[in-house]
């Protein structure tokens, strides 16, 4: 999502986490190897690490502590997106050919599987249970969210709750889970780690709504994936779900959504009808919602250069930036 | 396997490891919640609890505190079947349709990471961050296990040194863990653990010899899946390795196991050349060392009736009373 630096104060440390993962990715199976070289290759954003590590910078600039856990984040990150690319059989994501297309759904699940392991592993050596039971929770919270996004596809008829929900466990719950566990190894006060996670959590909705914004609106360069995936996939976002109710063409747009092959065929008409409706806009205010709700979690955290970082951040979703 | 009962010594804790599992497989989502259920009434031997609760009963008759651990690693065995299903295309395991069969690949996927996930979840009430590294290295280990079986398929020129890896991360790894949970939850000392671990271990890969025997000799009905299920996936197992080594039909048998096609249309032909063979008796033979490498390791542990108990269970592969 941003294309701005908004990492500086933790740049050193991203390049850690950078050859952390490399490090962890190395298994004793050559072909797992070349599955999980491929994940780093294809890159991403980095916004879990980069979110523990800000969090932790509210408590000293020493994050060397902070990487094994950055690392086991994006590595989180990274098995569920191996296991998305299972189901949905997408092949290409961000740009690159997806571990699927590259080596078979099996190796996928699997790959996916070991990933999610070696995270677990990395995170039992801080010896700290609680750690793992925020892991632990907000991992089965995501399964269930999956869950729910399959059984909503195609279906017109789901609101606002069940939107929100998907997007939570989908993107919010993870970045939520960075800032608390970020906050949570530097012992932070429990005020204080609460008003992290709830940041994240906000700042996650944002996000999330930013990118099915942009999922309708921007070109396939910009995203690294085709325009109108989630359309072509049945996934009915935000601004789909404004324009079926308040758009004069929302009763087509309802049949073609409900329509497993128009929804592949029909693309392009069903993007034109959500961009031309009042749905983008909606889902603007959104993001600007949730942006706001985060920044306000900052209130009670101390007064450092990253809390003006953190509120940056927030700002970059408010002011439509992107 | 065995059908006598050898879990006498920890029943009544067994029937709470049961309703333990309902318990937590309880999940919000309602579809979850089917294929949830679905997995428990599916039954099993539920060998990994049992373990975990006999090693425990070296070190005293109060289990009540194994039983989360005993619910925790069915649990992960359970993942790890669902996920099975998905990648064997198999519709029926235990004479009772899979997950998959039932609600699609794509639940499967999840309802096994969300199982996973689950067990951790149990594990980490335990605060001790010793008992997720035991858990998390086994189950990188097991995911290898999984793609070296699956890059082996159809292979006849592979050995016994990765039959030997293959059975050990598919079965033995996960029952030498339950062992030594049990143990190491109950505080036991270091070489106690060791040699329980170690049984574990070398008891799994009997068993898993075991069952490779009985894909092949057993029928339909004893079995809950048909015979030669490993064969019509191309999974080469010790007896077919020795005939493929040793029998005058060697050849016949090589070029029939290299084809997928003659996997599935030639299963009887394959099953009647290994079945003549001297492969099955070798695979005897190499469970009955197992079972007693198991045995040996009993040694360093206390006179209890518990220890009794699992002699005997390594004695009934012996005796190859099955």
């Amino acid at each position: 999502m941003p294309e701005v630096n908004f990492f500086k104060l933790v740049e050193e440390e991203l390049a850690l986490v950078e050859s952390g993962l490399a490090d962890n990715l190395d298994s004793s199976i050559n072909i797992m190897n070349q599955a999980s070289v491929h994940l780093i290759k294809a890159g991403g954003k980095r916004l879990r690490p980069a979110f523990a590590l800000l969090a932790a910078r509210f408590y000293g600039e020493e994050l060397a502590e902070i990487i094994p856990a950055a690392v086991a984040l994006e590595l989180i990150h990274m098995a569920t997106l191996v296991h998305d690319d299972v189901i949905d059989n997408s092949s290409i994501r961000r740009g690159t050919e997806t571990v699927k297309s590259g080596w078979g759904n099996r190796v996928s699940i699997y790959a996916g599987n070991y990933v999610f392991a070696r995270s677990l592993s990395i995170i039992s050596t801080y010896q700290r249970s609680d750690l793992i039971d925020v892991l632990a929770r907000a991992s089965m919270k995501i399964c269930e969210g999956e869950i729910i996004q399959m059984l909503s596809c195609y279906n017109v008829n789901l609101g606002l709750k069940n939107y929100l929900r998907r997007i939570e466990r989908k993107t919010a719950l993870l970045i939520s889970v960075s800032c608390e566990l970020g906050a949570m190894i530097r012992h932070a006060p429990l005020q204080e780690i609460i008003a992290l996670r709830n940041y994240g959590y906000y700042l996650g909705m944002g996000f999330q709504i930013t990118d099915d914004i942009l999922d309708i609106i921007a070109d396939e360069e910009t995203l690294g994936k085709p325009t109108g995936s989630d359309i072509r996939q049945g996934v009915i976002t935000l601004p789909a779900l404004y324009a079926l109710r308040h758009d004069p063409n929302g009763q087509e747009l309802a049949q073609l959504l409900s329509s497993p092959e128009a929804c592949i065929n029909k693309a392009e008409r069903i993007i034109e009808i959500i961009s031309d409706s009042d749905g983008i806009d909606y889902a603007y205010y959104a993001t600007q919602h949730f942006a706001l709700k985060a920044q306000k979690q900052l209130d009670v955290l101390p007064d450092l250069p990253v809390k003006k970082n953190l509120y940056d951040i927030a700002n970059f979703i408010i002011a439509r930036e992107y």
